[in-house]
């Protein structure tokens, strides 16, 4: 399922016979894929299909940002990561689907495990693209839970590097203290590969292999309550298997409880500001649930915001002391198994915490519910330290019991 | 010079009677401005006329970046700082002459007291425009010294406020850890009205009065044997000028004289990054200056570049201890008077060490140097305190002489 095992020709049959009940691209080109299978220059990513998020600039395909106001939008070049990638040889499937401007509303896109079930917002496309083994790297970006939980309901492993790591430029604000970029993928051997491109301006060798964390904390966040039954036996399992190799301890994390609202809180007002135009000029052409977040920016007075930027900046030194005991945490990556399409997206609760924090998060697939649909947990370690967590998430990969495979690939 | 007070024919003319030699805007469009006076709604901002710096979109007029790349580009919709403008009841005038990608690569904008000097960059055209009265609020860029500098040398007040402050959506991105939306205006009190706009999504009420700071810091900066005459005349007399009315002390910097280099290290890396695509797909479309800026970032490690911003991280709480004392710091913001166009746009070194702190800063015109051009000192306030910053930037504005008017004016 890693791809490069694949040849190109199996892989846009594969994408052309999935697509139509997947629905994860808003464009793919295969006739571009074939030409840019043979063309790419030669690099650590040569013969890798990538799923690019629409939220994000591309040259050769259009650029709608899950929105009626840019649909048939064209960017003039790439954005960053997807000039980066394709010059370490990687080659372009497609855009994928995101909700309006990564944001709520749901797209097309179906989830891989049950076609009446989300893949998870915003990053959808991306996450069932990979899941269905469509593309090798699905490209994401995350302002509150837009790629955790994506990843958590469709069992594939989701990389949300510390903030600021990926750079954004050609890609669509909605809460610039938190956009962050990261990757969805097949297993953390290919989130380390893509990251040794993306985090540079020039690709890194990687010398990255699992290690051990001495001592895990399990958190169950101060919003366990909202776990459904997948999640409790998802972080129960998970805590079953990594104590039988090291240390494993429950964190108190009532000192957390703000973070949500705070982050709601600042959310909400950069949205407004990162939005202005769309709202100012063309609102009746914006869905009610983008209107609604920017009117709910537009009551937040500035010295609200504020006090919540310091009040996060407060939470993540204390965030950095827990990592002083614990030098991996586990915790929920969504509140259980993926919901009805009817019902939306799925709750962000269990990653605006960690948004909030800024720190590195791997999702890992492996674990399900009791409709044996996907449910993820998720590693985080300290503010800056990738390159550690990837070794402490290739360990725990090891551990986990192998991602469940769509049925329709089963066969 | 307000603006408010002349009507907008005359204000037509005037713009048409300079611009053939200041050569201030990339685009400017008289019918539109005369129709967008008329229809704009009303607000804080009526009757007020705004010159665009061209790396920042803009529906209505098209939006280059100062790349031949870019040439004729056209934006979809308007960034977030003109949404909120537009929006307070202010008129675009026109998109401003900035360098390519607000580097260093000049436009043809002329400096307003000698054409045969460069009006600074990157904000060459907000800076000049606003210098001749054109515009009210030039809105300008700094990632280095893009807004300081070119203020300095038009001889109009330049604020960059803290990072962070007003929204980039839509803005082209240089070095995103720098990147800072700021305003350049004939006075302080311009300032703070743009401010109240810019700042929040909603235009918020302003109580802000004049108020003398209790004791001022003078920074000569750890790079002050690169200061020319004009600097350290203009700050001698700001030290003469506000020791008569506060307590001034000269403050020992030394411990910041890394700053330079960690920003030009952070810039570069981040710069390569960032116009990832302009380098791989347009490299023979961009100038010896941005290629050597990208190449100069693609060699250097992921590692160097974090240790950077950990280094710059601890300058910046190393300066907010330097704010339990005074209240408001002075310091050089430019070497000089402008330099011959021949020779560029001048140096940014009096200002990477206050952009690496991330400090609100208000550059202050009224002194001057040999050649009796304008020198301006920027004033400097704590981190977050923006409203603070302009309560002892009027007071310094009202101490210092009236701002000087290009030759031209005086007829």
């Amino acid at each position: 399922m890693t791809g490069q095992t694949i040849d190109p020709t199996a892989r846009l049959a594969h994408i052309a016979r999935f697509e139509p009940e997947i629905r994860a691209f808003t464009a793919c080109d295969p006739a571009r894929i074939e030409a840019d299978l043979r063309t790419a220059p030669p690099g650590p990513l040569s013969g890798r299909l990538v799923g690019v998020k629409d939220i994000i600039d591309t040259a050769h395909y259009p650029t709608g940002y899950g929105s009626d106001i840019y649909a048939g939008h064209r960017a003039t070049g790439d954005a960053a990561c997807v000039a980066l990638l394709r010059a370490a040889g990687a080659t372009m499937a497609g855009k994928t689907v995101t909700t309006e401007f990564a944001f709520f509303r749901p797209g097309p896109t179906t989830n891989p495990f049950d076609p009446a079930r989300t893949p998870g917002g915003s990053s959808s496309g991306s996450a069932a693209a990979v899941a269905m083994g469509m593309v090798d790297i699905g490209i994401a970006s995350q302002t509150a839970a837009s790629l955790t939980r994506p990843a958590s309901y469709c069992g594939v492993v989701g990389f949300k590097p510390t903030y600021g790591r990926y750079a954004l430029s050609g890609v669509k604000a909605l809460g610039p203290s938190f956009d962050a970029l990261g990757t969805i993928t097949p297993d953390v051997a290919t989130a380390i590969a893509a990251d040794a491109v993306l985090a540079g301006p020039v690709p890194a060798a990687s010398t990255i292999v699992p290690r051990a964390p001495a001592r895990i904390g399990i958190c169950r966040t101060p919003w366990w309550h909202e776990a459904e039954d997948g999640t409790r036996m998802a972080m129960a399992e998970a805590e079953r298997i990594f104590s039988a190799h090291t240390t494993v301890e429950m964190v108190e994390m009532d000192e957390f409880a703000a973070a949500a609202d705070l982050h709601i809180t600042i959310m909400s007002f950069e949205a407004a500001q990162a939005l202005a135009w769309e709202y100012q000029a063309r609102r009746e052409t914006c869905s009610p649930q983008i209107v609604g977040l920017i009117e709910a920016g537009r009551a937040i007075t500035r010295a609200t915001y504020e006090h919540a930027q310091n009040e996060a900046a407060r939470l993540r030194t204390r965030a950095a002391a827990l990592f002083t005991r614990y030098d991996m945490l586990v915790a929920p990556a969504a509140p259980g198994e993926a919901p009805l399409r009817t019902q939306g997206t799925g709750s962000p609760i269990f990653s605006r915490l960690w948004t909030l924090l800024y720190l590195p998060t791997v999702t890992l697939p492996g674990l399900v519910g009791p409709l044996n649909m996907p449910v993820g947990i998720q590693c985080l370690g300290p503010h800056g330290a990738d390159e550690t967590l990837f070794e402490h998430a290739l360990w725990a990969e090891a551990l986990l019991p192998t991602r469940p495979l769509p049925s329709l690939l089963k066969s």
